[in-house]
């Protein structure tokens, strides 16, 4: 006891001779730059009214589509507005999907006192597929809970409507993960379904909202050792009530009508605003978010948000007169949704070009309130910038996790080994409107986008003061 | 620099002979636990289900009017099919405040060509105010931007309808802030207009909304030394509109009309569930929400998701068949919004019959995705039980702040002394429909109020467990 006694003590003069841990950063310094960021940001109109001008007077900007060249002017505009020095647009092809008007679904069965009942579903044509002609497939429905499944009863798909039962699992403490999981019905089920015969595929929406019956479109990905049959997405309370009738071993005959098509590639453009750096003019750090959205809707947090919260990078900077070392480049970038032309074009052009890339970051999961980064970057650079973590908790953002960053800046990470971050808000009403009708303005909370914008600006000005 | 070397040395020596710091907690086996009540909790339609009959089939619930009746019935049977060992009322007086009818206002002043405009405005009455007679109130408008300009312009107050232009400040970490800054007006606003003669207040409403005019309504409070003056908080879309033409110097006059009253106080209930105690059956763990809402929407938020959750407390426990050491006592308490008699005569019973209560828990800041819980506490007990936090984090609870509690628990604070514990949910969307007509079923996420209840489940958890 008297030895540990003893030990203790010396312990304590032992402790007073080593330095506090040396710190990467000026807390003081920095914390105070926070705070003066967060008073411009938060009480700025900007980044929400911008929102509010892309979603209104814009909405659905499919890659090829007329809205794509409406917004690729807008975010000229928006950029210029800002205070960049320098907008510029890069071309890039892109492919041209088109619906070709309104999905029609339905399906009949003979109830129990032996009447036709005729049940009309909410449907989306997935993202990518191909149609049915004008007159529709009225096809035997095939219940299929899982791939497993599928796999099992392979014998019973030909020439029949595959109905997935892809539920999106609430268990799943990240909602990226049931995405993930889920949505793997909605890429690659079509193509699965038609290695079997099926001649065509209606999955339920991946989506775990309890509250509406909107089908969420979203890309498809055709395996081309198989024919290109048509898919579509189910409002969830449709869907269960399909679901329930092949539950209950009723015979279901599934109508679906779809005139999507592909057009000739168009050419689009990444929207790119640059703020020159005083000290590495060419190094660059880039920001951004996809300009492009799905069809049937405004596309406001997938992603109008992250394209205005890089914008608000920029513009904060320059109200709070924040000259930057590096070239900070704002990238609103084309057709993530059904291609990643932009994104990969962009780092194709930047190793052609020999650019130095110190960091790359996105926002494409939301316009929710912040709560962490997920950084693609080596473990022990992590670690050293994990120390920043306790600057940010004040304002919402409490981890710094290991994996992550964005479609379109994954081609920059995975050519020039560019590290990478993504924004990372609150999931849980994500999937609520991801992909459907229901991805408003009026479902983007103005805090919540601030906050998320503010953050990114607080990692920018960290990274471009002390580097990676 | 060879002493220092030689100190770090010994240093590794004598760590080795420290223990790792004791810990109050079994990390692997209650991470196990956790993990079995979130996959219970965020799987069950229970609390989400509950919350949807309460607020589409009652609605409304203020103290003394007949949906406070409905939402006490409702709360028994709730409890009862949640599993409570025992479901109980505690009667307790209440006050009766009643809207009668639809309130009324309008502005109007001459335009610049010597047109008369009139403009009606979206208004509520504030809770516990005095209505103006049938005939109403036509009065000179004064715009007034805070109490310290109220002192100096105290003598045009006469007889006038003072215009308050309280802004929500978006500059503030915390909205609970902005809140209580902002909501003084709405609080003694009206008698310290009432000290310098005025005739009725308008307030802007105590909200951060950008995107609506919906008024919040929410209770003043008079000081009985001057006249209760009628008060009413305007939509900001009117309000903005409103205080732009006095900013603009504009003669304005107000028309306010309010049938409010206050009939006989009635007999209310604090609706209690218990789940006994398989070791301290006399010591209790108190966990609620408050039942009653204000009279122009469903009060989801405020506070029918605080309810639920509060009552999946039971449940997941039941259906987990986790039995509490300490009494797990479920309180709905009434009259929270203009009153507090619920909360106080709860602690008065608890001292009268020398109750223990070891800890109480409340939810009372919205039904979103939880970030933290506030503690009154002891500083080095909150120290310790913050080992905890680890737990957590996985399930969206960061940070175990010091301070905090709840409005219907501060009286057992207050008057037995009884730790207490508010859930802090992310608070971006609270103050846009708090009090107000879109504070409504459908503006609550599933997911976000699961999560919610979990962490309060959790933390009773590991205090019935470890205790404070």
């Amino acid at each position: 006891m008297i030895r540990i006694v003893w030990l203790l003590a010396l312990l304590v003069q032992v402790l007073s001779f080593i330095p506090a841990r040396a710190q990467s950063f000026d807390f003081q310094q920095d914390s105070i730059f926070f705070r003066k960021l967060a008073d411009d940001v938060l009480s700025s109109p900007a980044a929400y009214e911008s929102l509010r001008v892309l979603c209104k007077t814009i909405g659905p900007r499919l890659a090829g589509s007329p809205g794509m060249y409406k917004s690729e002017a807008w975010a000229e505009k928006a950029l210029q507005t800002a205070g960049a020095d320098k907008v510029w647009k890069q071309a890039v092809q892109v492919p041209h999907w088109d619906r070709g008007g309104k999905d029609e679904a339905w399906y009949q069965y003979t109830d129990a006192s032996g009447k036709k009942v005729k049940v009309v579903l909410d449907v989306l044509a997935l993202g990518n597929s191909m149609g049915t002609g004008k007159n529709g497939l009225l096809k035997k429905a095939v219940l299929i809970h899982d791939f497993e499944e599928l796999e099992k009863r392979k014998d019973e798909l030909k020439d029949v409507i595959v109905i997935f039962n892809n539920v999106f699992n609430p268990r799943n403490l990240s909602v990226g993960q049931s995405y993930g999981e889920s949505g793997a019905y909605r890429r690659s089920g079509p193509s699965r379904a038609a290695k079997y015969g099926a001649a065509a595929v209606l999955i339920r929406s991946v989506t775990a909202s309890a509250n509406d019956n909107h089908p969420h479109t979203g890309a498809l990905a055709y395996d081309t050792a198989y024919p290109k049959i048509p898919a579509a997405a189910m409002g969830l309370k449709d869907a269960d009530q399909l679901i329930a009738q092949l539950k209950a071993g009723k015979a279901v005959q599934v109508y679906y009508k779809s005139m999507a098509h592909f057009k000739p590639d168009a050419t689009g453009h990444n929207i790119i605003g640059e703020f020159t750096g005083s000290e590495f003019p060419d190094k660059f750090i880039t920001v951004g978010g996809h300009l492009d959205s799905w069809d049937p809707a405004e596309g406001a947090h997938d992603d109008g948000t992250g394209c205005v919260q890089s914008i608000e990078v920029i513009r904060a900077f320059k109200a709070m007169g924040y000259k930057p070392r590096h070239t900070i480049r704002v990238v609103l970038f084309a057709n993530e949704e059904n291609g990643l032309r932009g994104g990969s074009q962009y780092a194709k052009e930047a190793k052609t070009k020999n650019e130095q890339h110190v960091f790359a970051l996105e926002s494409d999961a939301g316009g929710f309130t912040p709560r962490s980064f997920g950084f693609t970057l080596e473990a022990a650079k992590l670690e050293r910038i994990r120390q920043w973590v306790p600057l940010f908790v004040p304002y919402g953002v409490y981890q710094f996790a290991n994996g992550g960053g964005g479609a379109d800046i994954g081609p920059l990470n995975r050519s020039l080994g560019t590290p990478v971050a993504g924004l990372s808000p609150d999931g849980s009403r994500y999937f609520d409107l991801h992909h459907a009708r229901n991805d408003v303005f009026e479902a983007v909370n103005k805090r919540e986008l601030d906050l998320g914008a503010l953050n990114m600006a607080l990692l920018i000005y960290m990274i471009d003061k002390y580097g990676l």
